[in-house]
């Protein structure tokens, strides 16, 4: 059952909106479960924060945008807290800089439980008294605060994945998961698109982001999309064809990045003798050659698509392609936590879940869009420059999170993220 | 007469063709006549590269893409001179690092002018020479080489300017540049625009870079379009608002980069007493309050226009806009080398010339773009991330070199260019 | 009972060094008592490792220098944490770079307090079972190890008053610390040298470090040494003369460094409306104007003598000066864990303890002085430029780990330590 | 027939000194001939002033410390010209940044011409008036002045080497040089000295910087000291033992600047092939394995002479074994303008001359040195932290310009001056 269908309008009750809530809420302490207290405060560089501020900024989310907004007489936890958990919304004061969030030994992690458990307990007398005056906006605010403490949760596991990544000792988050399924990839086949005027963004009235809308016209033209993610059986043959040698596959913002950092493979990748392997969430492990390539940034991704004489989907032709599919997929929910080969079908596989997709779309705001008042309109649309679109959803992607009209948005350098693409063409 | 008319097919000619390099080649050195030895030597930023090395690099392009190419027996100029004269072309070898290119006091400007004599014979010479089984590809490479020289052109005019900026002696490149006109700015009306499937990119034969290919069609939603852009009058109301100082109006990135490099106006406006003065290629001048801003980078747009509760046109719009307006304005034929103030008509004012205008648009490929194959392959496509559109020339831009589809693009934080902007807004 | 004596020829006994060695271990995990497993892991900047690091390090110390080379069949702990724990130590072979040793949330505070008991078990067992043969090098090398421990446990102390005084909560490492003593600061006299030949230099046979060696002729000129340090009412008193904004009484590097780090005042300083208050051990507290001033640079040091017009003693000088003086002071063991104002009497007070005195000495090799072979000379030796000597030992020293040849050298920019310094002058 | 004799108090007479500025003034111009308007403009290093800088700032130190303070009715020459020619006068108000001395295209080389000429008119006629009340005055500081523009005269052409050195085209600032004498460098021998109370520090009348002052009293102990300066052959043996590669031989500071900036030889240096070359004034010569080693750091001398099993000399033994020595050698008049080959006779050969000598120094002010008054005590006293003393000029030192007591100054990690050692060992 998921979260979203329960906030629909025709189900809504305050008592299972309160259920959606404890629930969500559950699941990121259930992610801290795996870590000791000072697993939980490490940070190893600046865009992969602890995972106690993690819980703590979720938890100021509500505070502010709900408990003082709308539960009269609320008395704050704590006067410093604003200032920490603050992530960057300007037009609420000042707040720590990003880098810095690891030197907080205080509050200890069991401050910042007592802290969620505090702001939980006040969230549901709020959401049992709210009057029907303030409902629609109480209403509004916990769907995006929920769906806020969801884009955390995932956060979580790509964060502890980086900051684990840099510990010689190579730490693992869990012991537990199920081993991946041992299967070949299917072979590409080429899906054809006929173009045209097409609508994309979010097209109904439950939850979306503000970025998603409004639902707008396109024109494309004919395309063909791939039926499956770059595996990274393809992705070894243009590394061992001279791929990262090589310049004229690279866009000259992706060279330069290349050079400046050293990159010769995937994040998390590294060879012992002939052997690759990648760091993931259960430890060390030999590459699957055919999952999707997964850590790969976007310059990386436009490389390959050069050398294989492709290109990349933009975001509307993903769009169009993934609106008829099932969101069904290796998402978070799916236990594995890491990107699997695709189970052959006939369709096209594994648009949602696995690994997030790069787009060949630079994340702009769509026609129409219009930024919300106040500091909430901080949420999304000040970073509607110099990123990049990705489409679909990871491994760890929560499953009731995602959606075809779904927009994810990173530097096209980064590659923390579990981020993988798929090829598309033009039909002449 | 324009260089580009004399190129179309039907009065090519090869003794029209010789006349236009020469024009072409000519000019650049007419350009540098006002500066010393020493003036085209200085390098005070790594963009703004040095007269001398724009002078050799152009050169360089003539006879690495022509002479070595099509030019049987050429005997290249010096061997040193790919490695200090190829400005970023990976497939052709290693070149000096870009910051050092103010590094260079030898080769002399006398062995430039040298080496630009050298290499204007031998092209002549191909030119008269070359049998037809060459002839399009030479010409082709011809029209390519003196767009390459003319863009390098205003290059020279916006680097003089940054690095004649830093000397407190304020140096004048043109003590003899006409009185700017007085008048003032008219009002703003809003042009709109009905939308629907258009078509942009360019639609002849003639000359265009690549990236102004192929022409497409787009769907737009209605939309207005400002009749002249913002002014340095209401750029200052947008200052004197707290404009720098409120979060709420900025991009991200566009706020982080004005805390890091302490903008608070434009690039070159500095306040003596109450005035505010700015530097000019005449020296330093009073800010003309009527005449477009200039030399401000996109984020300070794009915060100028959510302080106006407007946004910027889309490449797309622009284009669509200034389609059927004659390419006429204040370009660097006119001789002001500096925006002035509009002189009011029916229309759509100053698109062409003055300042070049920012637009809503990430400078990506158009669909169907196809790399050229080689070396050439770089001129325009790997800078296809990270950069924002601009249209329509500027007051130091040839004005044979623009037309309605070029899309020229910068940066986002950069501003040393003649970048100003106008308004757009939706239609509901 | 002070723990050097314990290994004086005289009373050596294996079992009293076992006790000297279990008491000086035991310190350390006193320390870190009052610290949860988060605080033991900050490190908010290269310089200052976290006490869980110092616990490990200090361990692999003894593991790498004892028990690898004398207690055969000794089976190591683990095998990553050589690379690990290893500080700087390049004839051993790679180890963490030390930006990154607050990245290391595994091995746990329980692992490393494991590692603390075996390594102490093993060392226990080679204590009682060396034969004489190695017994020699056995006992020299666990002095130093021992002196290695507590230079650490010192370290252990600044370390985390610096991490700690980055968060806003402003956390308290101890909040039992005694009141300090509330006094005036005596007046200054200036005791005076004779000069000539003098010796400095450790004299005798018990333990000094390699860098206090050999004891050696110095000539000296008459000279005057201040009574005590100057206090923090003498250092404000130079600050509102505008001691942080004058050039003229700085070296070129010491304003080059005021100027990129914005001092103002000591480290740890902040003015709360009229109030100076400054973050302890205990937290925030209010400045006591009778103390030495502590956390001030060597620049700084320098800075006040010109604006007094006087000088920094030499470290010969000092140690003249200090010769005849008792081993007393404000120390570790004294337990206020902050400097105090000096308790009049008639002789040059506060040369042990409170704050570690600057000279004008460079740290640089004693005429004669030799490198020991292998990686145990990298302990002192090569860190023998750039730094500066201080002498005499802070609040947090061990008080018998002090004594009159000790030299202890810190970079002229740093002041995280209980840095203060007295005045001296020539003498015509 | 050489400068400083002609100031001596014996022969004072203003027509004598008026010759002696003149000749110092034009020997600036000379060393400018060889180079174009451009060379005189090039800095590639914030360390490595263009020409054309030096040319003004030595004019603008006689402007400011004498014609401004002695020469009534003095009409500076031009207002900017404080703010862009005072290098480091912090007490004199603002000055352009070290870093960009080079983006000065204006003035002209022509202009700098003009402001010597108007400086030398009104300088002599200065030396021609001034009454006697201030000649004194007058009289010291034309001897700061002539002696500052000589080490500007030493600096011109470090600069202008390193300036070269980084284009590719390996340009010649001198084609018309003596070949270098081809001989084998003789044997080392060390001479003994005997040690205990020894003098140090300028002892006459004459002209010396503040920073050789006061002559005081030192103890050594016995010493030796080598004949000759280590040649290029031995440390060619060293390079090839793995000097660059061993951390144990180099200070952890060394160590970690070897590895931040690459470095594998001496500056200067490059291997085509099995053959190593050196970038000379001269152009790219064959290294002379008999010549003095040069461009080293203080650090690699260091590792050279801890591979050695010797050390460097304390700038006392320095001055004491140089002390009843002539001051003779391959100096910048001798034409070379590079180090060349020992000629064997019976004693310390080559203390002056060839490199300047890095010493075990630090360089701190000797006992009883007071800073002069006002901003001419920022003339050398300032820069007392941080850097190594070096001793007895080299082959870019004028003839009259070097004695005993002269102590140079730089940074332990920099090489662009003529740096090379000798060593020392101690005699037990």
């Amino acid at each position: 059952m998921s979260a979203i269908p329960m906030m629909s309008p025709r189900v809504e009750q305050r008592s299972s909106l309160i259920e959606t809530y404890q629930r969500v809420r559950a699941r990121s302490e259930t992610l801290c479960a795996p870590l000791s207290a000072e697993d939980c405060m490490i940070q190893t560089a600046a865009e992969a924060s602890p995972a106690k501020w993690h819980l703590a900024h979720t938890s100021w989310f509500f505070e502010t945008f709900l408990l003082k907004a709308y539960r009269s007489g609320y008395q704050e936890y704590h006067p410093a807290y604003p200032y920490l958990f603050n992530s960057y919304y300007e037009q609420l004061g000042a707040f720590q800089r990003r880098e810095g969030r690891g030197f907080l030994s205080r509050p200890s992690i069991e401050d910042i439980y007592s802290y969620r458990a505090y702001v939980d307990e006040c969230m549901i007398e709020l959401l049992h008294d709210a009057d029907e005056t303030v409902w629609p906006s109480v209403r509004e605010r916990l769907e995006i605060g929920l769906n806020h403490e969801q884009q955390h949760q995932e956060l979580m596991l790509t964060d502890i994945k980086l900051n684990f990544s840099v510990n010689p000792l190579r730490p693992v988050y869990r012991g537990d998961l199920p081993d991946l399924p041992q299967r070949l990839a299917p072979a590409i086949h080429w899906q054809e698109f006929s173009g045209g005027i097409q609508q994309i963004g979010h097209p109904g009235e439950d939850f979306a982001f503000d970025n998603e809308k409004p639902r707008h016209r396109v024109y494309l033209n004919r395309f063909c999309i791939a039926s499956r993610p770059v595996t990274n059986r393809e992705y070894l043959a243009f590394m061992e064809d001279g791929g990262y040698q090589n310049p004229a596959f690279w866009l000259s913002d992706g060279w330069a990045t290349l050079k400046r950092l050293n990159w010769s493979c995937p994040l998390f990748w590294e060879q012992i003798e002939q052997d690759w392997l990648q760091f993931t969430l259960a430890g060390l492990r030999r590459v699957d050659l055919d999952a999707p390539v997964c850590h790969v940034s976007y310059y990386e991704a436009e490389a390959y698509a050069a050398w294989a004489g492709k290109r990349l989907p933009t975001e509307a032709e993903w769009e169009v392609a993934a609106a008829s599919v099932p969101v069904v997929g290796n998402l978070y929910d799916g236990g594995y936590l890491q990107p699997v080969a695709a189970n052959a079908d006939g369709g096209v596989l594994q648009l949602y879940g696995d690994v997030w997709e790069h787009t060949a779309s630079s994340y702009r705001p769509y026609p129409g869009f219009k930024l919300a008042p106040g500091a909430l309109g901080e949420y999304n649309g000040k970073f509607m420059s110099g990123q990049m679109v990705l489409r679909g959803g990871s491994c760890v992607t929560p499953a009731d999170h995602i959606r075809a009209s779904y927009r994810n948005f990173f530097y096209p350098h980064e590659r923390w993220q579990f981020q993988g693409f798929r090829l598309a063409d033009d039909i002449s």
